[in-house]
């Protein structure tokens, strides 16, 4: 059982492992299935940089990707999801990565396909390849996690990465602070770290790790507040920045928004960094599901007469 | 001219020759045309589970797929469909794939190209691969069809591939019975078998091929219906079916009205494995049409000063 | 700097190098970029025809594709054309190809990011690589413009096409005639030919690029106009061409309104070989974009720690 449903599920060794593996990939290493390998994107969200990024993933391991239309699928004819990936099993597809509006829909297709799932984004929920392309940006600067001061600012409550991040980093050894409005940080999130002010937290923090806000302006004690001045990263609050710190960002970014335009590709910034190597996290991700389909193929219409054999 | 457009079109021999070519690519067989080889997949009408299908055998035979967007086609500017195929073949595509709401579009396309054309649907009219993977998962079973009892339930009115397979299996030999909703069936039908109550043709058939419906219920002489309980295949209805006996179904399924959730991968059922199937035939089909277009090459620009030399 | 962009940038050196490129991949010449090239097409306005070309020249190439879709893209959540373009050159892409609505949208790109820029129709602007491929088409026929008469028929003031070729072929030594609607020729235009009615123009040029119409029937003067019977090439008019004229379109063609329904594909007729044209010119723009890329590799992420190694 190679699927990656969520961070959670996986052990600090398994990070590790697959931060290892995604490493190899940076500096060049490839991997290819023993044998003729079909994947399918399942995208019932659009995301493209995601989506994207995946193609890349795939098409450097080699693998058959096989166009996935849901707009025109037999979903809109009311198939549940996983007659969806019963079928796509049948015509011979090895994984599939699913993005899906609904909270842990992986849940009513494990253990019951052979299909590899591999989650691209559930709901308000997990987005695990996300949260491991962070953890390798942070890893690749650092060498480590213990000790670090991450800080986590903006919508909060509505970021499945920044939840998974903060639960991720948490285990691994990091000490995690939050700021932005603080109508947007729930009690839950404070189990793994504290809410500081934004100007200790810019000045203070090793990784800051901005999160894309949906609209400018709102409001703060019943008046309107400007994001950028009240939280976002000024070109002031980047001046103060420790020596060696960096900054993320998961894009799209509102410029001028969570961060000063002239910063976006400035030195600390690691943001077109973090979508490189959302790359080799894909790729290590891809393999771990595949390399594992190898060895354990176990054909479910093997009661059938004839077996599929390619 | 190996295009493959109705399944009335076909010998008895032709059929035979397609599913012994397709049993040896489910046996591991591979093959792929002397030169590299295009094809565009025309969807004029949604329909993933075909589409996909294709794809799938596509690649395994090495073919290079133009993506084909029919949304956003100059068809959509008034384009005929003639127009669109020629231009497919200027820029080198071997063989098209279409699946079109037109009944019978191939008719302003045959002899005026020299793409192959692939029928994937038209109208309410012929749906060949469909059949023949039909015929292919009969045949794997028995080994023969003569003598076959095959029951047909359900909207056979509005489905192409209900009568394609009644007349194909007429050819060859079985013997046809209809079921379901008696205003679902005409007398054109009826030529090639006859009505059965529900329950004895369950009881009887060697292979009982459910149809989707639109509608779970339905009006009969004046009052509601439940289709499962009236014509669906139950739980009770299963448990008296013949030993050996098959189920089938083109899917997408609606689970609990043309059958029985628990059914659906019940040890009859070979509803998943006619999926598998799809992909064995559309190799076939493909090679069939590739194949001969290797030796009849005729370009149609061949009075122009160039010709497409690769 | 191997971006292609309009025709007007191109020295008549450059166009006769991409020609006889072109040439050579009609002829059945092979090249493929010396490491594993990925492309992305960015078509923000349809435009099947155009996208269909560049992909099969993609393919010929040995490129991968990484499929774009604009209408679901971050795009529409008000990110940048220049961070869309910044994503893809993070996540390994080292051309992209975009058709795009706003006029020379490519201004914002050019110096600013590594991956190579091949425009395929900005705004009402510039479309180079259907103007190379009408160009590769004359000269394949002629082996000349010095002197050629080029008529160019129909509604020049919305043509991009029309205006990048009345420019590109004065500068090669070409005369040329406009004719059509008055009101659809502008002062700009009358710089590079002057107007000429219909049947002499018809009876004179060696080559007749005849374009697109909106509408069959329009105003002159008060009155409504049947455009075939005024400005259309009928088969009356057809027969007084010259001896070794030709006849040129950019399709799709309104059949019986810009040309009679028999004369498309008749002898005169360069209309499905102006498609087969594209595919050769889009290869020889790819090469030359990535032939440079190759060289002048410079890593964007470069002050980052890891760089992209594949």
């Amino acid at each position: 059982m190679m699927n990656l449903l969520t961070t959670s599920e996986l052990s600090v060794t398994e990070i590790y492992d697959i931060l290892a593996e995604a490493k190899k990939f940076s500096e060049g290493a490839a991997w290819q299935p023993n044998q003729s390998s079909f994947v399918a994107n399942l995208f019932f969200e659009p995301s493209t940089r995601t989506k994207c990024s995946f193609e890349i993933a795939e098409r450097r391991l080699g693998l058959n990707i096989i166009p996935f239309e849901t707009h025109s699928s037999s979903i809109t004819k009311g198939e549940t999801l996983y007659d969806t990936v019963r079928t796509l099993e049948s015509i011979g597809v090895q994984a599939v990565v699913i993005r899906h509006t609904e909270d842990e829909y992986f849940k009513q297709l494990v253990g019951k396909t052979n299909v590899k799932i591999i989650n691209a984004g559930d709901g308000c929920g997990h987005h695990p390849t996300q949260s491991l392309l962070d953890l390798l940006t942070i890893y690749e600067e650092f060498e480590h996690f213990q000790g670090l001061k991450v800080g986590i600012v903006g919508d909060l409550i509505h970021s499945r990465v920044a939840r998974s991040n903060a639960v991720a980093l948490h285990r691994l050894g990091a000490e995690i602070v939050f700021s932005g409005p603080k109508e947007w940080i729930d009690q839950e999130l404070l189990q793994y770290g504290r809410y500081e002010d934004i100007d200790t937290l810019t000045e203070t923090v090793d990784v800051l790790m901005l999160l894309r806000i949906q609209h400018e302006r709102h409001q703060v004690g019943g008046k309107t507040v400007d994001y950028h001045q009240a939280f976002g990263l000024t070109v002031e609050r980047e001046k103060r920045m420790k020596k060696g710190s960096i900054i993320m960002h998961p894009a799209p970014v509102n410029r001028d928004v969570e961060i000063a335009d002239s910063l976006v590709e400035c030195e600390r910034s690691r943001i077109f960094k973090q979508m490189e190597n959302g790359v080799y996290v894909r790729m290590a991700v891809l393999k771990r599901a595949l390399q594992q389909s190898e060895g354990g193929k176990n054909n479910d219409n093997s009661h059938q007469k004839w077996s599929m054999a390619y």
